[in-house]
């Protein structure tokens, strides 16, 4: 890995007309640059950390861009942990602009996506996890992605991690002592104990690769498709979810002629909810694409509510057209029009009307219920929400596997080592004990520009 | 005018996400109500003024909504003059929302547009057009005319105004003096110095008068309408201009078929460039509407580019047409096509070839001259670019020949010191000596929320 000596400068406000811009500059030449144009009560050199200030900024003509505040923080008690400063200018991109052309025609150069962040990780200001959880809470769009990525940002999942790797290295360390005492033939631990204590650790790791799924939905929102014969009222529910929703995120109009896409928020989670057209083969050329993104809707689905009404026949061609889409278990039942009539002529999870609103909350919570499973989540558990954290944690599991079948295949201790050690390196990887610049790199790609 | 004593809240960085957002809150419960929701190391109402606190914003509930910095401004040492908090956040809209309900939900409330700033005059902390000139520097879309903003903000006009208010005022004392003292007769001014003292800050008021223009052009820009007959070469010549531009300030695509406007800056001089159709009479239903927009476009620029080529006769009808519609010296006269036929048979302002390239700078310079007129301004010459003011100094100078009128007539000294008292006060309202709630009210509902 490459430690940075540069300064680096980005607008961190979002771009656009506003009352304020923050410009922000990290680095180690970040005060003497700022001293070169600013012109304040006492120079940013001499300024004590986390002090503001006032006064111009001026061009190398000597025109005032702005009037600015300068926020001084020192290094290492900044978010990069270098030295940083803020400025505070008008809210106005040409402004911004300027200021920025001026520092980068100094001994300041633009900062690349993330690269705040990807500094405050290397002098160690945060943990890898905490900095992946950064981007996490500044694009989470609902309360349940953005309390999942606080979560992160705490350390909760860091924590766990570590600790269960402070487990693993003590354990491997005896280990490992019994091969220095080789010609002895001591045990320092017992296999049995050994056993149980890499099953112990292990079942953390199971425990929390468990948590992925509710995680993923936290994070990333529920897709859910309604399919249903023509008539049965797909859109009278979707519009009556639209009004129980606490929120509606966003109305994004239909991409395509067929599949209409709303989303909303329930109770903090967002839901993506797509009005398939049909799903059933077709002949006719032009409903042919129509009837494919249905089907890709459904197969990219998290929960479908397959609906029917009290008026017609139950569709079985229809169900079993589903299936071959979706596991059964994706599959909620809705019928539709019960204040039409009252008995009904099949087994249903949801019994609505779309008229009178009869039903409609409950079948809400039976969404979310379906949506979140059964997690015994509160705000002090750590949760996974990351592939690439959830990839390392596999691999963890797996490694202690094979040190539980060398176990019990009798083989030398060296053996066990490697694999508990191997499944060490997989949880260090998670919080970037050890990391590469690839990691590093593709990482803080996904961030914007001025975190 | 009503002074405020309760607390308000804006989001004051542009919606959107970004690295950071900034929320401001001021008032006199800014530090008591931030340190109910605030944690850091030591409580806000005791920080000191300038500086910034690491700490963690929670809810009601307890639950942690971010970890943010918190700015301290103690007032009079701040943009209102009161107690100012400015939290910086992660750039998450969501997280923004909830922290202004948070707030919101104790004794704070939502900030009306340009409260800030119309706080920050109430307290003196800016003069009336240096507060108008807040708004001005955000949102100027171009070099020159932050350049105008800027002038105005650093207080050139206010200085100016102040100056001859305080003239007028010594001079109306004199005439006023003499009223007290009417039974002695005495003249403490004599009428041709008082005479001469008045036609003197008159004199000023109109030479404030006549950078309107200028004032006017840098802060809105120059429109420009191309005129001419098909096939001229009109969209060479925009197309040579956009080029010749330093920066193209934005691409609106046409919101007619008929009338193409590009937005380009030239020397840091914003120019809107209308391509017109045609503006000839037609009976052509369909192409009625778009010669009526290409009429109004040439009614409405500050420049016109009548051009013409040398394979075509002079359009003598199409430049008569063009009068009834724009004076003769808003025209430049262009002739283009000097690349395929060397003499000329009619004078033109700019000759010009499209393709080459030849004389287009000359004609740019041309445009720019044409544009900003004789002005002798410089960065420390006081201009006027607000309606506001041109109509208060306007009135000022008719209260002045007023004033002259009487001493003209023999008039006695209540007469002159009315019209005088009257003069001052125009002046006032300027920089906001005097002002109402409607005043006020008009200058910043013009303003962005959070400034």
């Amino acid at each position: 890995m490459n430690f940075p000596d540069d300064t680096i400068i980005a607008l961190a406000t979002p771009s656009g007309v506003g009352a304020i811009s923050v410009i922000r500059i990290s680095g180690n030449k970040a005060f003497e640059l700022t001293d070169k144009f600013f012109a304040g009560k006492e120079p940013i050199a001499s300024a004590k950390s986390h002090t503001i200030h006032y006064g111009k900024l001026t061009d190398t003509s000597g025109e005032t861009i702005d009037d600015i505040l300068i926020s001084v923080f020192r290094g290492p008690h900044s978010y990069t942990g270098e030295d940083v400063i803020e400025i505070n200018s008008h809210g106005n991109p040409l402004i911004a602009q300027k200021i920025i052309a001026l520092f980068t025609s100094g001994e300041a150069r633009l900062a690349e996506p993330g690269e705040f962040t990807r500094r405050a990780f290397l002098n160690n200001r945060l943990d890898l996890t905490q900095a992946e959880a950064v981007t996490e809470v500044i694009s989470s769009r609902s309360e349940a992605a953005l309390r999942g990525a606080r979560n992160q940002l705490d350390g909760l999942l860091s924590a766990k991690v570590q600790e269960l790797r402070t487990n693993l290295i003590n354990t491997s360390s005896l280990i490992e002592l019994e091969l220095d005492f080789a010609e002895e033939d001591v045990e320092f631990l017992e296999r049995p104990e050994l056993v149980a204590r890499i099953e112990n650790i292990q079942g953390e790791i199971e425990a929390l690769l468990s948590t992925y799924s509710f995680g993923r939905v936290i994070r990333d929102g529920v897709n859910v498709a309604l399919v249903g014969q023509p008539n049965v009222g797909k859109s009278s529910i979707l519009n009556y979810l639209l009004k129980e929703a606490r929120a509606i995120v966003s109305h994004i109009p239909g991409t395509t002629r067929d599949v209409i896409r709303e989303e909303i928020t329930i109770n903090g989670l967002l839901f993506r909810i797509f009005d398939t057209a049909g799903i059933r083969e077709t002949t006719d050329e032009i409903e042919l694409e129509g009837v494919e993104r249905s089907r890709n809707a459904v197969r990219q689905a998290d929960l479908i509510l397959f609906i029917n009404d009290t008026e017609q026949p139950y569709p079985t061609d229809l169900y079993n057209e589903l299936l071959t889409l979706t596991p059964a278990g994706k599959i909620i039942k809705v019928l539709n029009k019960v204040d039409l009539k009252r008995e009904s002529f099949e087994s249903f999870d949801a019994k609505i009307s779309a008229v009178t609103g009869q039903g409609v909350h409950e079948l809400v919570t039976l969404i979310q219920r379906k949506a979140l499973g059964s997690s015994n989540y509160t705000e002090h558990t750590a949760i996974v929400t990351n592939d690439r954290h959830f990839e390392s944690l596999r691999r963890a599991s797996e490694n202690l596997s094979a040190a539980l079948t060398s176990i019990d295949g009798k083989m030398s201790g060296e053996f066990i080592s490697v694999d508990l050690r191997n499944a060490e390196s997989s949880l260090a990887e998670i919080i970037g004990v050890v990391t590469t610049d690839d990691i590093l790199n593709n990482i803080f790609a996904k961030f914007c520009i001025g975190k």
